[in-house]
């Protein structure tokens, strides 16, 4: 058979016969004409068909989303999009559709968000929604161009652990051979334990898993994170350092190798990142800045959601908050030396929300045994995570990027749902 | 601080001062000199340090695998490895090691495996488990630029999941919020029901899970699957196409890029695969092969694992094998149109084992609803799947390389626990 052209190399192709192979989106006819836009991964393309020939038999019956093998002639017309349409010639169906769960050949999806997401392998159809992750393939790609030039080795860590990051909570458990486990929460310790174990320098793409009943739309129980751990560093400024050079990198290049996407989507993401650095405050000063400003209290050691939104607002889109409670971070989360109530962390907010946790790690042995101690947890509980520190442990650092919400934040989607291929939520497990 | 030079860049640094930091690797005293081999990320440098002055004041005390940092200036010596050695000027102790499990610096860990993987952190230091893991980083890499290069896009698919592909065998339970879910055992489904959803070429690089109770050298319980799914093609034999090609770039690119690693394990990846196209034999003519040459019944519809390796030493080291019986297979598995007992399927063997199972997919509803029931499988419990192929589906195919067997393979390692960071086993759940 001859071989398969996609709709994005037409315009090349002016004055060639090929054929096309992807579904029917859109069907209309005119008297004895008949015109099929064919979607295939590279876009659409208009195929028309004139007259009534046995190579068309199967039109009359065309229904939108059919799966179909198109051959024709391509010819220029600057009406079309793309410059292009093609003079079918024959036309073969390869499968079927049946009656679709909702429209969704529309500019824009109309249906909500529950029937959207149940018949999720319909909704992706969309070019919004194909947009979306595409575009979400080029951000992680990037963060991993990055982080490898960075000198950062990809890891892959066990999902399936004796015991969580902070204790028992949020955590899903696992019958693990007549044992109980627990599903990974944050790959904190296994890269922390591969810097100490020599590569010094690790990032993963892997998921994590959050057994919490939040149902809000910027919740999921299983999502993407994003994660580095960086060795020989002694301050938590270094990786934010890394990660602002790192999100003007992925944004830039965005722009410029996801152009059809990001018209698609109205979304300029190098433009949500303020022109200079991003700003760098306490979280005292925060708490400060919203109260003076917006006569919010916020809670003790904490921002709230609309926390988040208000400091988006007053510094330019963005802001690494810094300089958090002992009691609002993990066992792991380093102190101060000179302020040992507060820890050398951070969290990044982008488009209103907190999108990356990051910060220094305590290195020493005694002192994590200590931390652990003094938050009512057992060292013993975490030997295998602690024996790590037994052996010569260089200072370090990292942080964990949600995909999804960094996503969200950069495509300005409303909902995280929309950033996840199959989101799981309190009420979703299917598809 | 001065800034930090690895140990790889001293070449280009002759004459220079360097601040260098790391393990102390080896060390050694021979009068009033002293031997430091300090270990980073980049390799190892040998420092000399000559007399007794004050900044070596901490040097007495020193112990295999403390963490410094070292001051010294470069010089050339071509009897050391790499053509240099540091003369010290100052050394600081950054974190005290305690005494070692096992001694790690040696040319070879001399321990039992079980010992090595209860102190990964400090095994993995080892050159030759460093080497591992750049090479298994690198091959995933070659992998997944492979793929984007073939139109593919890369995709993260829930891992939390409501039935297995296969019914309820071998699956880990989940607690999910109080209702009954699972591990994933590969993306199956999920990539499917993607090619189905417009996105056409999808790859994957995430963790699969399988609660079997083996215990043998190659065999985990949790690994990463290497996965594929096209669609648009019409046999599986396009999808082993694409994986020899996939196979041969990549293991040129570790031939290329991973010298230094390659040279420590003593492994030749290109070297390993036939220099003439992988042999393509269905699973009957195998079975003959097997028979004849060894006098080797194999297991009616499958190959033992002796008849893997007895099928790669006649075939020149790897071997495509095809054609499965239908009860051999999954329920998704096609079958040839006109031998409707086989299917248009294969596995791939190298290096003496299955590194890969692939094939053609049914791409179609009823003959998939059949299919399930076929095997005894209510298709109520599949139906978030079968339903994506009521709505217009392309014919596809595609494959499942595990990543940890890839990496034993082209390696030549013993036991594939070596290309896991953190094996999982019906023992092993920590560290």
């Amino acid at each position: 058979m001859e071989q398969r052209a996609l709709t994005s190399e037409l315009g090349s192709r002016i004055g060639e016969r090929v054929r096309l192979a992807g579904w029917a989106w859109r069907l209309r006819r005119i008297g004895a004409i008949a015109f099929i836009v064919l979607r295939d991964r590279g876009g659409t393309v208009q195929v028309v068909f004139e007259g009534r020939r046995p190579e068309y038999a199967a039109i009359p019956s065309l229904c939108a989303e059919d799966v179909v093998s198109v051959s024709g002639t391509v010819r220029a017309d600057p009406r079309a999009p793309g410059g292009v349409e093609v003079s079918g010639e024959s036309l073969e169906v390869i499968s079927r559709a049946s009656p679709l769960p909702f429209e969704v050949n529309l500019p824009e999806v109309k249906s909500g968000l529950d029937l959207v997401l149940d018949n999720r392998v319909v909704a992706l159809r969309h070019p919004r929604a194909q947009a979306v992750f595409r575009a979400r393939a080029a951000l992680i790609g990037g963060f991993r161009r990055f982080s490898e030039a960075a000198g950062m080795l990809e890891i892959q860590t066990p999902k399936i652990v004796a015991t969580g990051t902070e204790g028992g909570a949020s955590l899903f458990a696992v019958d693990y051979l007549g044992r109980r486990a627990y599903l990974a929460q944050s790959p904190q310790f296994y890269k922390q334990m591969l810097v100490i174990a020599g590569f010094e320098r690790v990032f993963e793409v892997g998921p994590v898993y959050r057994a919490e009943p939040h149902n809000t739309s910027r919740h999921l129980n299983e999502f993407t994170s994003l994660d580095w751990e960086v060795g020989f560093v002694r301050r938590a400024a270094e990786v934010m350092d890394l990660e602002e050079r790192m999100l003007r990198e992925v944004a830039a290049e965005l722009d410029r190798r996801c152009t059809g996407e990001l018209s698609v989507l109205q979304a300029r993401p190098a433009a949500l990142l303020p022109r200079s650095e991003i700003p760098r405050l306490t979280l005292s000063e925060v708490h400060s800045l919203l109260e003076t400003r917006f006569g919010k209290v916020s809670p003790p050691g904490d921002l709230d959601p609309e926390g988040e939104r208000l400091t988006c607002e007053t510094t330019g889109g963005a802001a690494f908050v810094t300089d958090w409670p002992v009691a609002s971070r993990p066992a792991y989360a380093a102190p101060w030396e000179d302020r040992p109530e507060l820890t050398d962390s951070f969290d990044l907010l982008l488009g209103g929300m907190e999108v990356t946790t990051g910060g220094r790690r305590i290195s020493d042995y005694d002192q994590l045994v200590e931390s652990f101690r003094l938050r009512g947890l057992d060292p013993d509980d975490f030997g295998f995570y602690l024996d790590a520190f037994r052996y010569g442990t260089p200072p370090h650092a990292g942080l964990a990027i949600g995909a999804e919400r960094l996503t969200m934040a950069l495509l300005g989607l409303a909902n995280m749902r929309e950033a996840a291929y199959f989101p799981r939520d309190r009420d979703r497990l299917t598809p």
